[in-house]
């Protein structure tokens, strides 16, 4: 009989357990004072809602589940493994997302600003660091055309990120208008765009040297090698007025494009500590429903991103029939788990009741009983002869003292603690 | 495009959200207190492990990941449908913790007190109150052999019980053993207490009478109506020493069982209030592992339990090939949400800030930050010409003040707060 959890899931003990659930709790807690309004929806969703499009490359990594009530003749007759599927597991939480809207926008605000967290799954090839089973943590804002979307998630995420106690991390940001206008300025045609994107995308793995000769080799020949070069060299560069125009001027980039990321990003900037906020020509995020803006989270300690995001206004018409302004971020919630210093945590006071192993004593339960009730954190132990063993535990375990019950000790008072640790 | 939950599924609005993790965080806190620590165990499970027997009639109801990588030739070949399954969704809680204890011991403490919660998915066909995807809340003691178990968590369910203003609520307890004893004193054969342990699980529905004319239907003749009579005429009677003792005598039923049963939960009576912990000889439970004490929670309000559980030693070994003592309980979470009285929310302060449509003001996201980092949770609403519905949305969002934000609004200090409600 098989012993472990399913290839590529994990099971969390206590301590893990324990820093996921505070982690996540202070999340959830500066996401809402933000203004963000916890939703949830199911881990299942129809395969048409899974498969329309929408989810890119990660609709290729859905788990499949088998219709109920199959018969044989079905199995022949299928033209395909998925013909016998009709729900499937969802593979983020953004195309659940955009469903919940169209389903249930007749309930919410005009302005609806969801913080949407939950387990998602991926049939990924297991390694190292990558999981089938793994959370993510989503803010997104429903109906707001302006940019004033855009400032709250990024200054709501950074608070996220400074009370965790989170250090390094830059958001870097860009626009989809613009990084188009840059590769028609380096007349790439529309039509290569997507290509030119992946190899641009590649950036922090190959470096500008590489991106040059991939687009070489890639792309069709006639473009501009220097406009590309201005792009490459420079990213993450600091969000001034002069380098950005500077850009802009030298490719003939739309200006009220420039004017309008500038604006926005300067209300965030004002607010937030001096070289956070980055502006970053060759961002490009993966996804293809991004319209505008888009920005990501870096950090010193980790080769991926912490989390992403962007304006999407054109999504959610494929569930509602027509367009609703739409900005979201997506947390990666087990990297975020790597940079959060182990903080002290907000225990209650976790204290052992030892009591002799052949007679509890009958007031062990109701001196337990009390000390719950008075705001402790109890766990019974029996004595056993290596009570070395048993204090390692507790100490482990987070305990702080502990004392003895003996068949003679009637109420809490009785108590003599000892420390341990 | 579909624009619903898949079938059986739901989405919870903010509201409804916050009411849901209002008691979990209640439960999750008591049960903590109590010694109880958080685990988390994935969604998916291997199909064996889930299709091992242990989980009774809800393996039937188990949805099936397909495998990845399938061809039609593996359509064409398989025997059944469920061959092409690897994967399944967990449908309780019970077997995946087995599971995760034969995974993990080594790392646990000698006695483990586990606290895990988390969504269960059934195939059921949908119907009102009843979901295809909801939430368990378990606790389970593993390595404890004694009836210590068996106290802390009725003790710790009562207490989270107590905490939610949950009223009316009374614990049904019975031992399996004392069942069996009863059934053979009846006359009845063993290998038709099965069949007559489901027929009188039936009494709640079906009534005495009722009870004696389905088991004359099913049973061989032979058995004594007057034992049986004397069973399900006095389903829970109160915990005293001489309604148990004549039960017993007139059945000559074993009465050093008895005695284990009278003792711990004597203890257990002597912390509660009175009369909420009764006797049951009736009670059933349907798994077909526990072993000897088991126990339900029953509501004045619901038809059916608030949550039930009892002792399955046996069950482990399934998993790790040796008995371990393991007595746990589930909370019905969703029964539960429908009898917890709507408390006056812990919320954080709600204010809203109105700003001018057409000009935010530059100061309106740093008059946000600080109203957040003082502690208050802020949404900000453009001003309409229909302030009334604004008002409305807000209140019905438990938001108590609404304050104007102009471009001559410079701090928060500035605002003059209305209530609102």
């Amino acid at each position: 009989m098989a012993v472990s959890s399913a290839r590529g899931m994990r099971d969390f003990l206590p301590r893990d357990k324990e820093h996921r659930e505070g982690v996540l709790n202070q999340i959830t807690s500066v996401y809402q004072r933000h203004g963000f309004e916890s939703i949830e929806t199911p881990a299942l969703e129809d395969a048409a809602t899974l498969h329309s499009g929408l989810g890119g490359d990660n609709e290729k990594l859905s788990f499949h589940v088998l219709k109920r009530g199959l018969t044989l003749p079905d199995l022949q007759e299928a033209a395909m493994p998925e013909e016998l599927s009709d729900l499937g597991l969802r593979f983020d939480l953004t195309v659940p997302l955009a469903r919940f809207y169209a389903s249930n926008h007749g309930a919410l605000p005009p302005v609806f600003r969801s913080f949407h967290t939950g387990p998602v799954w991926r049939a990924e090839r297991p390694q190292k660091g990558r999981y089938r089973q793994f959370v993510q943590a989503d803010i997104d804002t429903l109906g707001e055309a302006s940019t004033l979307a855009e400032v709250e998630i990024v200054l709501a995420t950074a608070d996220v990120l400074d009370r965790l106690g989170v250090e390094g991390w830059r958001f870097r940001i860009n626009d989809r208008r613009l990084l188009t206008e840059l590769l028609g300025a380096a007349g790439i045609a529309e039509s290569d765009h997507p290509v030119a994107m992946i190899v641009v995308d590649k950036l922090d793995k190959i470096g500008p040297a590489g991106v040059l000769e991939e687009l070489d080799q890639r792309l069709p020949p006639g473009w501009s090698r220097s406009v590309i070069e201005g792009m490459v060299n420079s990213p993450s560069v600091a969000f001034d007025a002069g380098r950005l125009g500077t850009l802009m001027g030298d490719s003939s980039v739309s200006h009220s494009v420039a004017e309008e990321l500038m604006a926005w990003v300067s209300q965030v900037a004002a607010l937030l500590a001096p070289g956070v906020v980055v502006f970053d020509p060759t961002l490009v995020r993966g996804m293809g429903y991004y319209t505008s803006s888009i920005f990501e989270i870096s950090h010193p300690d980790l080769g991926s991103s912490l989390g992403g995001g962007g304006r999407y206004d054109a999504m959610i018409s494929a569930f509602l029939g027509r367009d609703v302004p739409a900005v979201g971020m997506s947390l990666g919630f087990e990297r975020l788990l790597d940079v959060v210093p182990e903080s002290p945590h907000e225990h209650l006071d976790r204290v052992a009741l030892v009591y002799e192993a052949d007679s509890p004593g009958e007031h062990l339960l109701a001196i337990k009983m009390h000390l719950v009730s008075t705001g402790h954190q109890v766990r019974i132990v029996p004595g056993s002869r290596n009570m070395r063993a048993v204090y390692e535990r507790l100490a482990a375990d987070g305990f702080s003292r502990v004392g003895d019950v003996t068949s003679e000790t009637t109420n809490a008072g009785d108590i003599t603690w000892r420390d341990i640790d």
